[in-house]
This record gives structure tokens, sequence and C-alpha cells, in this order.
């Protein structure tokens, strides 16, 4: 049996940095648990961000109206993909886990990681219409957010000057990670690390080495499962009118965006709801 | 008195693109106003979208431990930005608006966007703790998304299988434009002109440029104002008791980021509210 693989994307610019001594404590432990850890340095890979028509090898299917999307999509079904993306959807395809890491860039992923993110997870490759979310392609894969932030935790609440996390982490964790089937495992924030003594700092490193002694074994955060829907353009990929009953006598909405103009459900892009006894 | 400008950061490979033919509308009707258009094409000037060490001029503060944020901050105080850098902070203060055109990837803006957010709103430039939100730099500029979908409009209500589009816009207008102080117009969304007919798509144009007369004089969406938080480290940056129980009363939440547990204002990050008469 082949060796079970991590696949941890790394953004920082310093190897000395907090998102370094994040990084390599994932990587010991998990080499620890017999896991084989694959790292992404992309700033020491100088992996490029922007999605050119470089990334397509020979010719486009239409140069004179040259999108990215398609080409892209034609590229892989042809293995003409340009040998960066090629090499990183190999990573992807050997992970069992992938961790991001990274400090928040205005409210997001620092612009390589959305680099990475537009370029490697190509349509065909990562998703299509009718793989997405819980029936998506990487559906027995998981992938977390795991970031920095300059920001203290209560700024982010959802009476905090930046309103709540929750909703910020929707487009990363739901648009683009669940989007490609990924079950998607609570986020590991660490709460300005630049503005805490040092024994804090430690504390936190010791907290997320404790979590990942059974990380591999956590529920993921809960999503709308695609079955909630009617997929096909004539329905409008809508809820069905069945499931909007029985949504109707919920107190929250589904999930953060599906919130169907209730309450969000509390923490739901941030804590693995526990287990339901009905 | 200097001609009013308008800067339109554009990000899309093809000029005979929808994108394109959006900008260009953009560019004339402005244009037509009077206004001094400038378009920076961002795959056209191959805008680097990576934060690097290279955006510095000259030594660093701490080249021990490359922390990007404060070495860029200082770098701007002392004039030592990179000549692309400069060049783009020297568009935004001339401009009066400033439209972002692009299309939607991933729930959010290509890379290539994301790296001009990253690298050329410099703490200094166009935040600081001081000054953020409606106290910020930028409170007499105004700003705004006008991007194409992949997406059908159903897809992004909040029984659609993407979720509500209010929530997925948060990070970049919340977070990010209206972190700075600018006052958000509301999105131009173009939704899947791909798959339009021709005569949509041109219904689409139209559509730009009739808003396009009357864009400058529109009233602005709508942010949690910071004289709601107690702007302080002691005071966790947390809406201020007085304006807590002030809100108890509402049916719905400040924005769509200050919830407050309630269901979110209907529409907040992608209509302007209609002026209030109480």
């Amino acid at each position: 049996m082949a060796q079970k693989t991590v696949l941890i994307v790394y953004a920082h610019q310093s190897p000395g940095s907090f998102n370094g001594a994040v990084r390599d404590v994932a990587v010991q432990e998990l080499t620890e648990q017999g896991y084989r850890v694959i790292v992404s340095d992309l700033y020491a890979m100088d992996f490029r961000a922007s999605a050119i028509r470089d990334d397509i090898i020979g010719d486009l299917k239409n140069s004179e109206l040259f999108q990215y999307g398609e080409e892209t999509m034609y590229a892989w079904m042809d293995g003409r993909l340009s040998e960066d993306i090629t090499a990183e959807q190999r990573k992807v395809e050997e992970a069992e886990l992938i961790i991001f890491q990274f400090p928040l860039y205005w409210f997001s992923v620092p612009a390589i990681m959305k680099g990475w993110m537009d370029r490697v997870l190509t349509q065909g490759f990562a998703f299509s219409l009718e793989k997405m979310y819980n029936n998506g392609i990487f559906k027995d894969k998981k992938a977390m957010l795991s970031f920095t932030t300059g920001a203290t935790q209560t700024m982010f609440r959802p009476d905090g000057i930046n309103g709540d996390i929750n909703i910020t982490l929707w487009p990363l964790q739901n648009g683009t990670l669940h989007f490609c089937g990924f079950q998607v495992l609570a986020p590991q924030i660490f709460w300005s690390p630049a503005h805490c003594p040092h024994m804090v700092r430690t504390a936190m490193l010791d907290g997320w080495r404790a979590r990942l002694k059974g990380l591999l074994a956590e529920k993921p955060l809960t999503f709308a499962p695609c079955e909630l829907f009617d997929l096909s353009f004539q329905g409008g990929f809508l809820l069905w009118p069945k499931a909007r009953e029985e949504q109707e006598s919920q107190p929250y909405g589904i999930t953060t965006g599906h919130h169907l103009g209730k309450p969000l459900p509390p923490d739901n892009q941030t804590k693995a709801q526990p287990t339901d006894e009905k």
C-alpha cells in the first residue's frame, strides 16, 4: 500500500516566521504519525500566480479570444498543462489531506496562494458541473485552512469591527475547497501571533501539535448537500420545494451562505457540528 | 482644477473578451462625461502578483525575519517601494473612483488582481489602525467591483447551490475596499455572459452604459460606522453596549458581517439602501 500523504501548500516569504514554525510542527507531527508530508513552498518555488496563456502547452482552441477556464480544461484533457501546474496536480492526487498555511491578507489568502487555486484547480481535474460540492471530484480527500491574522479574535466576531469570521471564510471554504468536493476540516486560526508574548506563541504551537494528533479523524464542517438542490438550469440550481419546507421549522439557516433569511447557524465555518442525535 | 479621474483596474487576458467590452464601455462613457480614465491592464502590464522582498528598494529593517506588511509600511514612509507599486499608488491618489473589472475566479478576484490589492494597498498609504472603514484614508473616494460570473444569478441566491452572493462579496467589499475607507458602490454583476445569446450580452452592456451615466452620484452601500465600536484593544474593537442595546429591537443585523445573530439585512452587499426617513 502506498504511504499516506499530506500536502502543505505554504505561503510565507520567511522560513523564520511564525507561519514557518506552524508548518514545521505539522511536518514533524504528521511524519511521526507515518505520513509522507510534501510541502509546496510557493515563494521559494517562485510559483507564478497569474493565470496566463503560458499555462497551456501548444496551440489554443481559440486564439482569437483567449478564455482561460476553457483552454485549461482542454489542455488538462490532452495533458498539455504547463509543467508547474501538472506537478502540483500530481501532489493533490496523492494527498489525503491538504493544509493551506498562510498569513491572512485582505480577509483572504495571499495572491500567490490564490494563484495556486486559480491555476491548479482546473476544470475537469478539480470539478465539473456534474461533480461539485459533496459529489465533487475530491470528496474522499480533506482540506483545511491554517492561518495567522493581524487582527485579534474579537475583531472578527459578529459584533467586532471586522464582522463575523464565518462570513470571511465562506468563499475559500465553500466556494473553493468544498466546491471541489474536499471535506473541509475546521480552520486552525492563530490570532495575532505577532502581537503576542513568546510564551503565548509557544502555547499556540503546542495546541496545534495536539490537534494534529487527531486531525485526520476529525469530523469535517457542515455544508449543504447537493441533494437538497435541483441541479438543473431549468430548476435554477435552487433548493427543492420539499427541502425548503423541511427547513422552515428550523431556527437557523442551513449554512453561512444558505441562510434562507434566518439567523446563521453559529460557527458554521469555524467548528464541526457535534453529531446530532435526533 | 485638475481633471477628475477614474481608475479602472482591469484583469482579463483577452482584449476581445466580454470583460474587455465592459471596460471599453466604461472608458467611453466616462470620457464623454469629462473624466480622465486611466486603465491598469494587469495582464498586459505583466503585473507581478506575489508580495516579495523586491517590493522594497534598499535595505530591510529586519532581514533576518522578513515581514512583508511591516517592511512595506516603512518603505512607503521612506519612498522606497518598487516603481510598479508607486505608479499604481499615484493612480489611486488621483482617482475619485476605482472600478475593479474582472471575471470571478473561485468566488473572488483573479490572483493577479489580488496581487494588486496585496501590494498596492500598503499600510500607511491605504490604511492604519487609526484610519479605517468610514474613517479610512480613502473615505472621499469611491470604489466598486464590476465582474462576470460563470454561474447564473439563481445559483448565488441564499437558496441556490453557491449560497448568498452577499456573503461572497463581504471580504472584498468590506474587508478590502471599505477597510481602506472607500465608499463602495453597488457591484455591477454580469451573470454568466458566456452562456447568454449575443442580444442578451448587448443588453447587459447597454444597462451598464445607462448606469454609468449616474454612477458617480449613486448612494454607496451601507457598512457599520466605526463610531458604533470601542476601537481599543482593551475594548476588543467590539460594539459599544449602548449600540448593542439600540440594535436589539431591529429585525436585521447591521450588515452582512455584523449580523449579531439575526437575519442578514437583505442585499446589504449588492444594493444601496433607500434613504431612510425615520
